[in-house]
């Protein structure tokens, strides 16, 4: 079929991210022309069982319970770490360590201080590595990003960025590790970090912080929940735009919904997920008689991605930003760089930790109380 | 044509207040049986000339350019007050001192203080008394606050609330009273004002705020602007939920959007202004097969204040929360009470005040150090 | 209050319409600078005891249960007919042979005959005259006939028309005079009617029709319905465009939706009614990377009608359309003309018949066959 | 990896339809548990050098230029036709007579004729067989269909159909394919079939239809354009329900818009693709205070096919449909019965003749006239 040279990928973690993860490297081949092939050789997991069914799910040509078997196995090159934060900087350490190419799942600590070791410990093996924003990947949210990039907005002034799901709505959803600050979980780490992602891509640093958590159930199955269930944000950028984040896993009927939006001196750009093909812009400066803000169809030829997929119109899923994903850092193997790297992990890590300082102790945190270098 | 006993109503200001103001008393009457009927006997403004043009236009009876004789004329049984913040609780207490029932445009005042004097008097005097929050009187929000005291989104866990217009953004428009803070301007209590007045109805006592706010256009023709244009703020209410606040006029082609969600143990509500005949409701308690939200046209009779109106779909407007204003007061002649009262606008003057000093002062403000009596 | 000529209205029939048409000249001259103003000298109906409480409500002076006397009243200038249609052309032409003005609602007759004759009858009297085709008096409607008149959709090449209402949707609503045909009732003309002014209106003359109807629920309170609950429509316009409309009063939960869209040449329009204060418009020639519709808010100040309302974002609603076609007659009042006139009345009411016969024979049928001199 | 049984599949054509329908036998083994594991034989086209390329971005094993050798691979169990719509019966029958199973795309073929002889022959081989309405595998068109046999809307009165895109509006595309009836092109049989299908299978047979169609640019690179551009119906279906159908390549800034809705005496269903993960229903016997339409979120676990991807919020899009298409075939692998099957297809044709002949001979057509049997 291809005379490519193959790259082999070996997973950690196998539940819906390993998932995710394994139909980005399976479907990239097909959508772009990348200038390797990437082979799924092995993925790992504590259940034996339930690895052994993922992998043939998956399609991935062998399991192991041990994840340090995956990083040290000399057919694999790129290690893909898709196991709970609260773990994933020692594997992201060890994968450098043997000279893998690395790609985390956000967020990627427990805490900044071990995002930023891992940032550095890939920085210094010089391997190619990335964090999983998937959500840049989206044709509308490439597309926005690259609007602002060409001054359709002109200066930012305003951000606003909030996500809305039910998962712990229910007071009787049993205790697991996503009620456990320990294991990294965290709503301002899980949902908001793609937002903070999102506005430190579009917007820029983010240098100071108020907030505020609540936890509306705060025992399950008899033990107590140590992480927040809704928090709100608001954030104060370098250049002096101001902003809002908010993060909330107690709406009813809200699955996934987040919107970000910014208004800039001149223009607006707004983007829903529950309409993820679409993207809103308004120019401060068409006629009046066209006032309002445009519905673009982020699926044309000249959008991002969107040329790898389907006619206009067609409409584009979740499933593609892992796709995207694989394909954009194969396109770039063996050198890289990738990008978002660790580093923007850790950076996202640092404002995530900010927030929850400045909710805890009731007072604006400046981000350089957390990261001291910025 | 009716043998109804006639009520005479004086207006203090003949801007758009003024003239949605009395658009409300000419129309109530024709959408409702009333006790009463009201006649505008006169208007008031400084500038003869436009305040003559404005009673020919908005049928009313005569003019004049000294509110004080609006105050004081035997035929004038209820004050409304539609001049500019600043100078409200002069008007206010003036027309209470006379015997005369009152509303008032909000904000009440411009300083917390103003307003509860204006308030205390008023009550002091016994007359009925009322604040301008007009949405109130839409009805999609009228039935989204019926439908939370019935129970339909249980126990309020998170409140959301956005106002977003364009009318700074230009930093060419000159200056006027809107952006001097001493003529009781900000865009917290211009634009917020309402929403925290949703947010008292809707869920409760407001306790602590965290805020910001900005001004990009520090200076118009060149003099300073001592208002915020953009605001944003995190608020605990007494009942543990949690609530969020943005109101910002540098918004490009957002003409007047405003929103607000309440998230409950039970369910969501979901209004937008740009759709002022929708309510969004999402039950959690609904079959899982028909997960979402419902958009309920609440125009039904069933809902409140559409039977004064057209058959289900044709859709009403802003002018209607005016007419529905009137009618409402008008009903409850001559002995009221009215609702919301001047006491209401007080208590959303404090919010509006500890939100200025928050941002003021980048700390969380409780909502006692403004209002001690709370 | 005003020295302005006051121009005298009888109003024959208290229904929803009387209702509305009142409303219209109470409202009109507080929103545009008029050369006279509207009294509501009179209306008729024959339930005295409902038509003298209508009176009070509406603000009408007086009242009588004998439509003649409001024709001939020296007192009365403009009759305006809101009875029900099969009533219409006797009192249209009465009040012609008085030398009165006429606004008679849609749609003109039970029969494209007597519509026809109605409009000659008016015509030969030379008085200003009108039919009732209210929505063109939306902004976002007015709007639309405007951007296709300055180009900017090209040559129309489609047009598309829906009506959807659940109104006889319940078997169990009980027989009346809508459900009787000789009472000038069906679903092609009450609802219809106001398509098929716009697709005239925007697109042009309609030279061919096929289409079908039907009656789901074909006896009521032991009576015979002989009226369509459904109908749908191909057409062909004189100048080579296709259309489709439907209108149908059997959608359950669908009150009054309709929509009207044109593909061009250059460029789509579309209005959706639920959302009255949109116009969505496609440029064809825009640069992709905006592919797209844009929502325009069509009620900026440079939008017909808008300047004379509310700020841009506030909404209006179904009443406007009543007030904005009061002010446009008297506006022109005493001469006229007023537009759209009774002949435009006949002219709709020949395609409605066109529609009917097609219906009926099922076969195309060319607009010849009713309208002669075509 | 597996011990599952291999299918061998070969497709017939490259484009389009050939990348869409590789992509589903590429994923489905990953989101079904099926009985069987697909591998991509061989892919066929004439011109090699692209037929080349295909193969090796599609994951096909080995390609060739001539389809009959597809058809006769031993390894090949499945073939699948991608190819223009006037080559399918040909290669189909080939398949059958191989005793291969056959996937078409649509339409069936460029005549009823074909399309009837073509299913009558792979009927008679007893293969499994199946025409590409990959539509009806969108969960929430799956839905829509399940809620309408579970008697959610009751008995069903009105169909209402639309698909609308731009691709033929600029008169200066080249003449192909695609503007050239006898490859069985035509824009009622490319859109149209889909719609047309959908409708047989949510309402019923189809009788009667009347039609309309146009060609606004009726000669392409110097030569005669003979396909219809735009098409609109009226149907009448079998069980007395109305329907209404247009299909239009003339729809400025409309890419690919098509939308569905059923009317009945229970309820309304409605789908737009442009917003593909949700379905709004509104229940007649609803509370009133909730009238309205329901958006529900077609992701949920207990909707088809939902389950089988992502978490109730993140998103499906176009690709999907071809891989529930092939996980549904496999998942019945080897003795089938699939569905819809080419009897289905041939059934459309019928339709879709019947729909020309009317637009042809501007008068009603039996559906009867063009397939007797019926």
């Amino acid at each position: 079929m291809s005379s490519k040279p193959e790259v082999g990928v070996g997973i950690v973690g196998y539940g819906l991210m390993g998932r995710a993860h394994a139909h980005g490297y399976t479907v990239a081949p097909h959508v772009r022309d990348l200038p390797c092939l990437p082979r799924l050789r092995v993925i790992s997991g504590r259940n034996s069982e339930a690895v052994a069914r993922a992998a043939a799910r998956y399609g991935v040509e062998e399991w192991t319970a041990d994840w340090r078997e995956v990083v040290t196995r000399p057919d694999v090159q790129i290690v893909d770490v898709c196991t709970p934060p609260g773990t994933h900087a020692e594997i992201v350490e060890a994968a450098a360590a043997e000279g893998k190419a690395v790609l985390c799942e956000k967020p990627l600590a427990a805490e900044y201080a071990a995002a930023a070791t891992a940032a550095r410990v890939v920085a210094d093996a010089g391997v190619p590595n990335a964090i999983g924003f998937n959500y840049r990947r989206l044709p509308a949210l490439a597309l926005m990003k690259r609007l602002i990039d060409e001054g359709h907005v002109g200066d930012i002034l305003l951000w606003r960025s909030v996500w809305l799901s039910d998962e712990f709505l229910d007071p009787d959803i049993p205790f697991d590790w996503r009620f456990e600050r320990a294991m990294g979980a965290s709503t301002i780490a899980d949902l908001g970090a793609h937002l903070i992602d999102l506005a430190l891509w579009m917007v820029g640093e983010i240098v100071d912080v108020a907030a505020q958590s609540e936890t509306f159930t705060p025992e399950r199955s008899g033990r107590s929940v140590d992480v927040d269930e809704a928090s709100s944000v608001l954030v104060r950028f370098a250049d002096g735009a101001r902003g809002t984040f908010e993060m909330a896993r107690t709406c009813a009927r809200r699955p996934c919904d987040f919107f970000v939006e910014v208004n800039g001196t001149g223009g607006t750009l707004r983007f829903d997920y529950p309409r993820l093909n679409e993207l809103w812009y308004g120019d401060a400066r068409d006629d009046d008689v066209f006032y309002g803000l445009r519905r673009i169809r982020a699926e044309s030829p000249r959008h991002p991605y969107a040329r790898d997929w389907w006619p206009i119109g067609q409409g584009l899923g979740y499933g593609v930003t892992f796709v995207n994903q694989a394909a954009d850092h194969l396109e770039r193997w063996p050198d890289g760089p990738w990008d978002p790297d660790l580093a923007q992990g850790a950076r996202v890590q640092s404002i995530c930790e900010a927030m929850e300082r400045a909710a805890a102790e009731a007072r604006w945190v400046g981000v350089r109380e957390i990261d001291y270098a910025r």
